[in-house]
């Protein structure tokens, strides 16, 4: 046999595993604090609030046993062991040893059983817990304990074909976890066998032909690892521990971990517990249940389960499950019976324990349980992943129910969740051409090219391709690829399967568990009966059905529910931010009003110039020669740029828009290709060279810091007075009809305070020569500038004399910050994010340690000089939730984002104001009594000033 | 006759002169403070520190008459009254019009004579006086109280012909400067005198020809103004009063605060002064001296005079004036008489009286006297402009005489004048054809294009090209084109003319009164003997010779004098910023070491990349198409970049050198044009098409902001490892030889303190890999980082963590921290410091206030992780002297600058360390008895430590 790869890891593996055995040096004494956490028969050392120390899962285990749920006895070894064991080069502390023994000796009394024992033999399972859920991410080892007596001691006590199963399915796991050998070995030989045996499910397979099977596979485990299966059931437990605490640092739950953010050196738990079956026969069951319907939020208890099974059974997606009740049932499992009818007690106290479970925890749970010979035990229980929909009706339910406040509710629903539910869904009057039936996994709608594999849908992706991951099933190892998919289609799976929770968590578009799929991954097709569809071919998924459809289906805006409407208004009840938008036409600023947005914070006037209309008689302008023909160019445009604003103005009748003036270079108004200055030129009536001169003469190395913003408007100030008078025309041709306006102009690029001198002074020369042609009218006019330059942020106090008002402009701000160009950044940036250089993009999330201090410094800054000075943001990350919460903490008075984001964005400012107000109360509580502080205006007075 | 513009400013300044008559309003309470300084009979209101008040010109005459100077008396009416008088709408208060009465008697007592008298007259001058030397910027009126009666009483008491002369010389000026008459009027009307007399000179004609030319001017005023020209001697001197506060804001005055920055608000001080004469015959002159000689700084006494003169003839250079002594003889005056032979005892008294000035004064004086009837009068002293030759003779020569401390000597020179001295000069081996000699006004060498007027030198120097100034004599209204000229060559004027005196001021050669030259501006040309020249034609400058020649001369380093090297080694003692300097070659490095440079702080490996042995390589790296390509590449640059690494160890031996690891773009070394494609690609042996593809894969928007720098290291780390692996080894290799070495290791464009993280492991491994090889070697590496990111600056406690040293490359932090692309800013920046949106150009003189407080933020913040961090600057800025200041203060350890700039830092860092030892001291004594401050490494141990 060669030495393979797997080979060589199997070898690593064991060494591991020896090592873990080993007594730990001596310099590293036994701890005085407690690292091994007993649990079990109504008595725990830990609880809920221990997630650091336990995990997750082991804090919720003990919580568990503390308020009477019937958990399994066991022990939780500490995440803080994590760090130990893998700083000691792989050893278990002594001192942790000792008391896993002694905890081991608790679970043996209470369960009457005991640990190697020949006759009564007790198994446990153990399993990775972090602090934060990482589902799938490391290694479990079940059925710990199992040996040659020991078997046959399980097969006296139960019945032989359940020990010899268990068993083969221990070998299989420890060999795979501990041992590092590949499970396809094993699964390879169980289909021999199968074959052999002519039966097509493993329950088909007799207990001499799984005792077979154990031979079989022990037989691979000394051909793989050169060494026998370890019979000591201790040296198992070691080297089981020894296995999960290394798998904190595999490849996937790294990934796993930079895709969520979680910091490495937190470390997992490890919890050992008794095992209890719920594959030793038809009075044995194993499932995962809901406390509420995860999909669409409904307050129903909605579980699956599979009889006779163990719970990676359900997890994994190979067998469809079983609804738990009739409420649970779905097209496809329609006819299938429920729990509820084949186990009555059993689901009976599974809804005494649901009920009491989701009271105490007063959030959405989801709860593991397994019925070992009728009687219920509950594995685990941990807060449910759930739809956006779903988040926001449960949260919202909750607190009718008195289960929690509005507050809460409010920050029980993911901010930057939110804007999937207002992503389009499917046109319904469009025609479908529906090709297959799935399980309605995760919401949405999805509209890609067919893609096979998870590298493929993250390549695509990078290239800007829309794409739908199709896979027979899901596993951990797809997650960048889930990540990159407009929506993932499996052809296994129910909707607890892998796909569907992880699809939900993502806020992606899943369908799972299309039976009628045939999938070839060799040839990169698919058959749906008579369709065959390959590698490329456009589909559409309706996440809200479960229906697969050929080809692209137009997608409509999504309605809102009621729950969502209500949670909105506690929202803006919270929050002391506003929430603006930015729109440059009539349509957007309707939009953006509908969905809540309080004015218009950056209305961009270059993109009306590039309007089919207005083109034209911009290039005029830039290619003027004189003063005298540029002025005429902008005299066309004039009544053009007043006809916009007047629209504008009255969409956001009584609200705040601030237009920003003319930002980006000249030259991008020019043609680019040879073609387009020979079309230019025509229209024109010049020589396609005087226009290429024009293009050549304009030409900058670095645009992004070249003539633009202000800068065009200290060589030619021709542009902004045009602009300006625009505006102000318009202003008072609206109010005038009887619209309340508030125009604001805004200033981009602003370096030095003397720009903004020169350039308010332009304006208001401008302005007041229009007001003049309207005595009667009051109009108010806000001037003031955009910061995005770090030196403007530095020198906020002197602008501030300037300037009614700063907008942020945290696109441009990341790119001088940073010295770092968005738009040539894609070829270092994933790099750098995938490597873990930089936590984020900073174009998506704000950098806040660097240019979140800019931020800062410039709000301070500016307020020093002028108290009342009204802060916003512009940038894209003000629909962002975490970037909000930032400008919230740096005292801005508003954020202005896309149409869509708004809701986001007033979710995630009244979260920031929850936290901010826990984070106050939490500073006055280390402060002592209270002490009377200088007034200030708040934020939303100062705010409330400005609407 | 027609209304002129002339016609109208003649209107408007009458009407300014009238309302300067007129009684202030009543809200305009007389002052308690005094607003009028008397001065005279060796009595003075005033003295030498009230320059703020008296301006620089009436302090000091109020300082001459304390120490017994003979001085017209006077008075000097304050720079407070100038504002007073500007914001009164050009009125002046009627309590300063009361001090001026009262002093005026008080000079009519010491003259023996009375304003107005028609008599015996008393005549004033009446002239402005900044707190900053702004000569020929401001109005002057001369010979004021003459009118029909006192212009007889004058003749009476001195002669006719001197009367009317002075007469009609005080109808111009007055014409000219309070009633706004055009001054070629009047010398039109003169020429045509002469004509008609058939004489050439203006001494030729007789008192009745004068009588008539100032009947003829007296007309030209009436029929300029409509009113007759006022014969009131009071309403003279409050019209002359005006005008002279009102010239502070003429166009000339402004530009020249702008050119100087001297702010607007200072105002002028008016000196009202007793005319005394050096017209009014043989007995009488008029002259200008230097207490040195201000071109070489000898210690000699140096002036030039005109017998029967007024001051503004000398000043004007329109009659080439005689030597007062021998030492003060040019080849041009070689043989006129002097002063000493001419009017022995005048010059006695001259000499006794420039040994007591300058011994007070303790510098260098610019001294202009009058003679009358053998009487001298000393009318002004100031400090004399000189050139930097003779600044440091002077200073280093005046410790010699125990005049002035070093300290004071060092602050005598201004440091960003050094450079002069070691700009080339024109090479003696060179062939010269010299076409003129003129006086050699102001020393160093020009070569450039002819240009024949102010206004064209500054637009040739805009787009690049090196222009000379060619003038028949200079005016205040050139300074823009000598500013933008490389030299300055007039055909009048000696060495104390207009074109001289400012030349010397700019630090620009000049050659003045080269008579043989025959200008022609109307045609552009200008010949000299058989030459022909033509704007645009080429013309070199010899200042120290006073030679004109044809062509362009090639020119040589300069040696310097003793002087120089004497106090360059007081500025070492003196100073505690370091200062190294940018070089990227074993040339550079070894001309900045003759220089005094302490080390490289910036050797940029790009440039190496960029010969002609090694592009080749350089390319095949970047078009290499997997690692293994690139290795091979990488390989051949190996050797070459190492060998280039000896040469600079070695002639940097026992300084550190900082080296730069690859910063700019790879797109920078591919091909930018077809034909060069084609030649890259038929070396390489590929098509064009392939060089062309890699060429467009490279392309960035904002290559500034792009793939450059550490990121470049990020994604192909191989070309670091190279480059550090061919320090190292060359290190290595030098060391071995037994020379000292100190490379530090430098990695560009961190903005991120993990990217830092991983180079600087890649780093420590690499050098480790050579170290192993030389295991008895022991040689320090230090590995840092440049700051010039704005974000690696406000997070530069995070980076200094990882960095040894910082190094601030202040170009790309001021592009980055103003959003400003260097390449590109030529299109605005100009008209930004023109119009004086920005003081200065950001590149060339920091930006404290912004750009600076990054670097003070990244100094502070760095140093508060790391108290020893080592932090210098390698931008450009570290050889501008404001700079330097700037860097000092905010406690870097060193500057690197280009080698020529080397002396001029070591210079300016002692000034910095001058002026922070004066300032401490002041604090100290604000802040009260010494208190005992934490003990910090000062910036000069923390430079030797690392030295």
């Amino acid at each position: 046999m060669k030495k393979t790869s797997s080979n060589k890891r199997a070898v690593r593996a064991k060494s591991q595993a020896k090592a873990a055995t080993k007594v730990a040096t001596k310099t590293e004494k036994a701890s005085a604090k407690r690292r091994v956490f007993f649990f079990g028969a109504g008595k725990a050392d830990g609880n809920a609030g221990m997630k650091e120390l336990l995990g997750s899962k082991g804090a919720n285990l003990a919580e568990m046993v503390n308020i009477g749920i019937p958990v399994p006895p066991g022990f939780t070894i500490s995440t803080e062991v994590c760090a130990a064991f893998n700083a000691a080069r792989k050893r278990l502390p002594q001192d942790v040893k000792v008391s896993v023994l002694a905890a081991l000796r608790r679970v043996e009394k209470i369960m009457g059983a005991k640990f190697g024992d020949p006759k009564n033999p007790l198994l446990f399972s153990v399993r990775s817990g972090a602090r934060a859920s990482m589902p799938g991410m490391m290694d479990t080892v079940l059925n710990l304990g199992l040996n040659h007596q020991t078997v046959s001691g399980l097969a006296a006590h139960a019945n032989p074909r359940f020990a010899y199963d268990s068993y083969r399915r221990f070998i299989q796991m420890y060999g795979d976890v501990v041992l590092g050998v590949p499970h396809e070995r094993f699964e390879g030989r169980l289909e021999m066998l199968k074959e052999r045996r002519d039966v097509t499910l493993d329950t088909e397979l007799r207990s001499e032909d799984l005792q077979e099977l154990v031979k079989d596979y022990l037989q691979i485990i000394v051909d793989h690892t050169g060494a026998p299966f370890p019979q000591d059931p201790e040296v198992q437990l070691w080297g089981a521990i020894g296995a999960v605490f290394d798998s904190w640092e595999n490849e996937r739950a790294r990934r796993y971990r930079r895709l969520h953010g979680i910091p490495s050196d937190w470390g997992t738990a490890v919890n050992v517990q008794a095992m209890v079956f719920g594959n030793m026969g038809d009075t044995c069951a194993t499932g995962v249940a809901f406390t509420r319907d995860p999909s669409t939020g409904a307050n129903i208890f909605y579980g699956e389960y599979l009889k006779n099974a163990q719970g990676e059974d359900v997890v994994a997606g190979i067998r469809t499950p079983q609804p738990i009740n009739e409420a649970s049932k779905t097209t496809d499992t329609a006819n299938l019976p429920t729990l509820e009818k084949e186990m009555p007690p059993a689901y009976r106290e599974l809804v005494r324990m649901y009920q009491k479970i989701e009271k105490h925890y007063r959030e959405m749970q989801d709860i593991e349980f397994t019925i070992q010979d009728g009687k219920l035990w509950i594995l685990q229980t941990r807060t449910g992943k759930r739809t956006s929909t779903a988040a926001v009706r449960i949260a919202v339910e909750m607190v009718k129910e008195r289960l929690i406040s509005k507050e809460e509710a409010l920050l029980r629903v993911d901010a930057s969740m939110v804007d999937q539910l207002l992503h389009p869904t499917l046109d319904p009057s469009a025609k479908r051409t529906v090709i297959a039936q799935g399980l309605p996994a995760s919401p949405g709608a999805a509209v890609g090219k067919i893609v096979f594999s998870a590298d493929e849908a993250e390549a695509k992706a990078k290239i800007g391709e829309r794409v739908i991951l199709v896979r027979i099933e899901t596993s951990p190892e797809d997650i960048h690829g889930m990540h990159a998919a407009q929506g993932i289609l499996t052809a296994r799976g129910g909707m607890t399967s892998h796909a569907a929770v992880v699809a939900r968590g993502l806020g992606k578009c899943c369908v799972s568990g299309c039976g009628s799929l045939r999938i070839d991954y060799a040839t990169g097709e698919m058959r749906v009966g008579e369709h065959l569809l390959r590698a490329g071919d456009l589909l559409t998924l309706d996440g809200g059905t479960g229906e697969v459809i050929l080809g692209a289906v137009p997608t409509v805006t999504p309605k809102l529910g009621a729950e969502f409407g209500e949670l909105m208004r506690w929202a803006d009840q919270v929050r002391k931010l506003g929430v603006r938008t930015n729109a440059d036409t009539p349509h957007d600023a309707k939009t953006a009003r509908e969905f809540g947005a309080e004015g218009i914070g950056l209305c961009r006037t270059e993109h009306m110039f590039f309007e089919a209309d207005r083109i034209q008689a911009v290039r005029e302008m830039i290619l003027a020669t004189d003063g005298s023909e540029r002025n005429r160019a902008l005299d066309k445009l004039l009544p053009i740029q007043r006809a916009d604003f007047v629209k504008i103005f009255k969409a956001m009748a009584g609200l705040p828009v601030t237009i920003r003036l003319l930002d980006p270079p000249l030259h991008e108004f020019l043609p680019h290709t040879p073609d387009e200055t020979e079309t230019v030129a025509r229209a024109m009536g010049i020589a396609p060279s005087e226009v290429q001169a024009k293009v050549t003469a304009l030409h900058e190395f670095n645009p992004m810091l070249g003539h633009r913003g202000c800068r065009l408007a200290i060589t030619y100030p021709e542009i902004y007075r045009m602009q300006v008078r625009a505006i102000v025309e318009a202003a008072c041709e609206v109010k005038q009809s009887g619209v309340s306006v508030k125009p604001e102009i805004m200033i981009p690029l602003i370096s030095n305070v003397s720009e903004l001198v020169r350039l308010r002074t332009l304006v208001e020369a401008e302005a007041a020569a229009v007001f003049a042609r309207y005595p009667k009218l009051r109009l108010p006019l806000e001037i003031g500038t955009m910061i995005e330059v770090p030196r403007a942020a530095l020198t906020a106090q002197e602008i501030a004399t300037q300037a009614d008002f700063f907008s942020f402009g945290t696109n441009d701000l990341t790119q001088a910050g940073y010295a770092l160009s968005r738009d040539d950044a894609g070829r270092f940036l994933p790099t750098y994010v995938a490597e873990g250089l930089l936590p984020e993009d900073p174009f998506i999330s704000l950098d806040q340690t660097g240019v979140g201090e800019l931020v800062k410094l410039a709000v301070a800054r500016g307020r020093s000089t002028r108290k009342d000075l009204h802060c916003g943001v512009c940038g894209e990350h003000g629909g962002d939730p975490k970037s909000i919460h930032f400008f919230a903490q740096v005292g801005l008075d508003y954020v202005s984002c896309s149409p869509y984001r708004v809701p986001v964005a007033r979710l995630a400012a009244a979260q920031a104001a929850i936290a901010q107000g826990a984070a106050a109360k939490q500073a006055r509580k280390l402060r002592g009594p209270a002490r009377k502080s200088a007034k200030q205006p708040t934020a939303r007075k100062r705010l409330r000033k400005h609407q």
